[in-house]
């Protein structure tokens, strides 16, 4: 991973009519999201969800990659018909769809020579001059075209190429974050979490969410800066806020 | 619901910083979708996820709410400093931001006169003109603004609300789905699929989706349209494309 920066943000990007019909559940999202945050101090800023249609992936790379320092493609990478992510970045960014050289061999000793078909040749094509995402669990390489890291739906696979996208990336500054949870309602401190936010605005993100767990109504308020001193010092005003108002910590 | 009209789209927008740090795993995508689809042939053609930021919201909702015929968005609509969901729909579509009578009545009566916070108020603040989305759970209302219908983050609240934006919907075409299960690798049939998918390209919608259950590897080929006939169509092709290859169905 490459020197320090400040603020680095991302955006994602899930290609894929399954997640739009809801039939599938997306679970990249947030494994993404946290693996940039906590490894590498980056921000995700948005996400979109969009179809297998090649206009929209083109004008949605293309918008998303100008805002955000990075963009996490995913989806629509393997041998089938409905598998376009690889030429809609190519044409995107005018760059040739062709065979990566060190993507075919590996393919083609993973699969061996009688076995490499169509279908798994097709996976070894993308935008010209792309850097190869290593893939230790299925082979099939993940690729990241200028400022865009395209890497496969399945999440088991994914997960497992995650890391390699690391050496590609610029660090932010460490995302700290602190949870306290509550056993109360969200109205009893709104007024008084809203002083408290005002007051810290520039330094420190606080979230409030409203939990139900083991028959209990409480909240969680997050917590998140890049200073771990303005996190400590506006905890100490929420755990002061809480005493004042008799509020119990659930644990 | 009223009367029918060939193809309907929305958007879903998620509103919230805890979706996108990762912290929460999102499940209202994936429940809305599936919702607008079986019960009212509803496709979602988009959805975002972007962070508690005013002008953000502004943006999205605007742009979202000219592109598809519904916007959906979720989370934002509590009584804290981070719920401002409200508040930025007023701004975007230029309405008032101000106490929903009917909203206020429902609340009050709900909490108690002496219990009426000002954080329990709050959510009784929306654009004025907006219609109420009733909440039969925790009784602070949803409400829809011009062709943006607006919902709480927490599940199981926008779950038991879900049915009562029914009555604003125009129902589009029933769109029928089937799904084929069979025991091979997606690049084992990619090349006759994509020329099937070819065919019925106007009428049907073929995704290929890998998966991994009890230990065997496989393919959902999932059919998609509004007609009964061109999916049973395809689904004959398709199987008569599984029997020439020997491949077994996984049931």
């Amino acid at each position: 991973m490459k020197k320090k920066n400040k603020k680095v943000n991302a955006a994602i990007l899930i290609i894929g009519n399954e997640i739009l019909s809801g039939r599938t559940q997306d679970k990249n999202v947030s494994f993404i999201s946290k693996w940039l945050n906590d490894k590498c101090g980056i921000s995700v800023g948005e996400v979109r969800v969009i179809p297998d249609i090649e206009k929209k992936i083109i004008l949605t790379v293309l918008e998303l990659s100008s805002k955000f320092k990075y963009v996490f493609t995913t989806g629509g990478i393997g041998p089938t018909h409905d598998d376009i992510t690889a030429q809609s970045i190519s044409k995107a960014f005018k760059k040739k769809y062709t065979f990566h050289p060190e993507a075919y061999r590996i393919l083609e000793k993973y699969y061996g020579k009688k076995n490499f078909n169509d279908g798994r040749k097709k996976m070894a094509k993308m935008p010209l001059d792309s850097d190869l995402i290593y893939n230790p669990s299925s082979a099939a390489p993940g690729f990241k075209t200028k400022n865009v890291f395209s890497l496969p739906g399945v999440p088991s696979i994914l997960n497992s190429m995650i890391e390699n996208c690391k050496k590609y990336l610029i660090k932010g500054s460490k995302i700290h974050s602190k949870t306290i949870n509550i056993l109360t309602v969200e109205s009893n401190i709104s007024k008084q979490l809203g002083v408290i936010q005002k007051k810290y605005k520039k330094f420190v993100e606080i979230g409030s969410y409203p939990f139900f767990r083991l028959g209990r109504v409480g909240v969680s308020i997050v917590l998140r800066s890049d200073s771990l001193n303005k996190i400590n010092e506006t905890n100490r005003e929420i755990i002061a806020l809480i005493k004042r108002k008799k509020i119990k910590l659930f644990k």
